[in-house]
């Protein structure tokens, strides 16, 4: 791992919160997606050498939903740029870390993304994110 | 605000987790210092862009004890760095912006931090670090 790409935040409203990041806080909002297979909408944030992804469910299902029920809104996740993400996930796995899945799925942005199982990295969701457009 | 300075990450045990941020993920270990006036002993871990700050509990007191009580091991804050501190908690409050404390307080590497609300903040315990030396 080199460096820290994005962090990811579930958010209830993107409107209020979009308002907030760029208003208040003064960052500057790079652009908005949907992200249909994980039914969320999504805001990425510039904030100076990482982004900030604010993350808002399009609906009652999927990961961002069950996590606002759970936990309430707050940061879900920290993402890692990488390179050539399944030689990465089989060097993780060699060391006995544990993914959420076997093999990378399309994230935001046109990415290539897996995750890293909480219980392996200390209680943190941990995301490789793979801009390259090769993935391996 | 410009740019991310680092992550808090709320650890039960440094050592298990300073084990899997150099070992497994690949990072540098940069410090570990104690900052008594928050009981809790911190490591910083350099991740490229950003650091990540592991925080663990001196005790059973504090913040970061009753956190790890409360929701568990994981992020605990996001901290950007700053200049000009008290102007920067000025021009928030001015927007509305409710701040956890009056004054500025030592953080770790001599640095002068002050924590915005997360209910300001849409659920995310956002800190200003400001290590300019000067505060104001």
């Amino acid at each position: 791992m080199q460096k820290v790409d994005h962090i990811g935040i579930a958010v209830k409203s993107m409107d209020h919160s979009i308002d907030y990041y760029i208003h208040t806080l003064g960052f500057k909002l790079l652009a908005i997606e949907a992200v249909v297979s994980q039914n969320v909408r999504v805001a990425f944030i510039d904030a100076g050498n990482i982004k900030l992804e604010l993350l808002e469910p399009l609906g009652e299902t999927g990961a961002i939903a069950k996590f606002l029920e759970k936990r309430g809104e707050g940061v879900h996740h920290i993402a890692f740029g990488v390179t050539d993400i399944r030689t990465r996930m089989a060097e993780l796995r060699a060391k006995g870390v544990q993914l959420v899945q076997e093999e990378p799925k399309p994230g935001a942005g046109g990415a290539e993304v897996a995750f890293l199982h909480p219980k392996s990295s200390f209680g943190v969701l941990y995301e490789l994110c793979d801009k390259s457009g090769k993935g391996d």
